[in-house]
């Protein structure tokens, strides 16, 4: 049975609640983009989906469960649509460049919206934002996408670099992503070939790291981003909560 | 004579016109800052500094020109407050520690402006970004700081990438600035933590550069961000223009 974010997979045909969560999410969106985010209600949503507010809000808490409705939907469909190029490409550029434009692909109707929203999500300590433990779910899901691209490379990579490269791949895309908010050219086609780029250097630096003398640079990145986005690791939320105050489980 | 936007180098005493202009942009910022960039007029800034609306223009073309204004007195100040510490210390990592906490001490009062400005910079084709042509003099200025940085420290740095690693570097310190914007710790101590542990990070991988086989990829990723931010190089200002179109100079 397909997970309740997990619409785009295949699978048995939606339910009727399933249906009305999508309706919901839909709605939500249009609103967020014809009158912005802070001026949509829950009520407003309700009324234009046409369900009560009670119903709307058994399926998303408000405005924010709806955003990260909207990034699992996302997530979810990147998933699908890179299915076809992870299954033909071995090559790590390839099968990175296939990954990145899916997404720029999977965006595109959302690219408006995506620039009026930003200054929503552009700070790491709101909910909205992509390193939020509120969107966990989506983020686990796009650093699963990048594991892909990396276990079925034909690139070798060390084994102590397997589970942190995946997630400085996808904050390299979150930089995409930056990018792509504001670039105003035709077609997005700028952001298109910073992908390109983006994946040939990716790679070409993955393809380093089996000099072994590099590993601890990599490791140090790694740990640089997880220490200070909040989210990024459940384990290590606040650097300073580690140093200066034991985490609540090792409290007597 | 110090140059028309250094005022905070030592030299003459400033001269009648150096203190209006001074005065106009400390009211601009103080406007700035109470009443939001996007409401607050020239007429307003000419009105509270007791000056007449011509006057006002007649020392910055507008409220873009007052913001580059402000970008350049924080450079310039900025280089005044790395002087002591760059003739002290030979570490490369104390040396741009040093740099990145004298950034973050005399921001410190604007903390407030930065946040609600953030929306107007954030889009690296305003004239507001520091990535804009219109940027270009506080942000050689602040190139130049990082220069001083690689010069004067004992870490040998190949020839080939003497020019590159400024860039990179002060690229870093604006990831900085901007996990700066969204810091609400108290006495933004996590960003001068992040400042402390980027430094070291920096200075690791600068080391790592007398490795051959590392230099391609530095280069790679400079040329990168020169093609894909406008303003960052004046040669290359769009990657699709270099192969779309012959350069002015190179058209018959």
């Amino acid at each position: 049975m397909p997970a309740k974010n997990d619409r785009a997979d295949e699978g048995p045909a939606p339910t009727k609640s399933e249906q009305t969560r999508a309706l919901i999410l839909e709605t939500a969106m249009r609103l967020f983009q014809e009158r912005g985010y802070d001026k949509t209600t829950m009520r407003a949503i309700a009324k234009e989906a046409g369900v009560s507010v009670g119903n709307a809000y058994y399926y998303f808490d408000g405005k924010e469960h709806l955003i990260q409705g909207f990034y699992d939907r996302i997530a979810a469909e990147h998933r699908v649509a890179v299915r076809e190029v992870l299954a033909r490409e071995t090559d790590l550029e390839s099968r990175l460049a296939g990954v990145l434009k899916a997404w720029l692909d999977i965006a595109a109707p959302y690219h408006e919206f995506a620039v009026q929203f930003f200054k929503n999500a552009a700070d790491p300590d709101s909910p909205l934002s992509p390193f939020s433990p509120e969107s966990e779910h989506a983020r686990v899901e796009a650093i699963g996408v990048h594991r892909e691209v990396l276990a079925g490379a034909k690139t070798k990579v060390p084994a102590e670099l397997r589970d942190v490269l995946p997630e400085l791949m996808w904050l390299s895309q979150m930089g995409l992503v930056l990018y792509w908010i504001f670039d105003r050219t035709e077609g997005r086609e700028r952001s298109y070939r910073l992908a390109a780029r983006g994946a040939r250097l990716t790679s070409r630096g993955v393809a380093l790291a089996r000099f072994r003398v590099l590993r601890p640079l990599v490791h140090e990145v790694h740990e640089l981003f997880t220490d200070f986005l909040p989210g990024m690791t459940k384990v290590l939320p606040d650097p300073s909560a580690r140093r200066e105050a034991p985490a609540p489980d090792e409290r007597p």
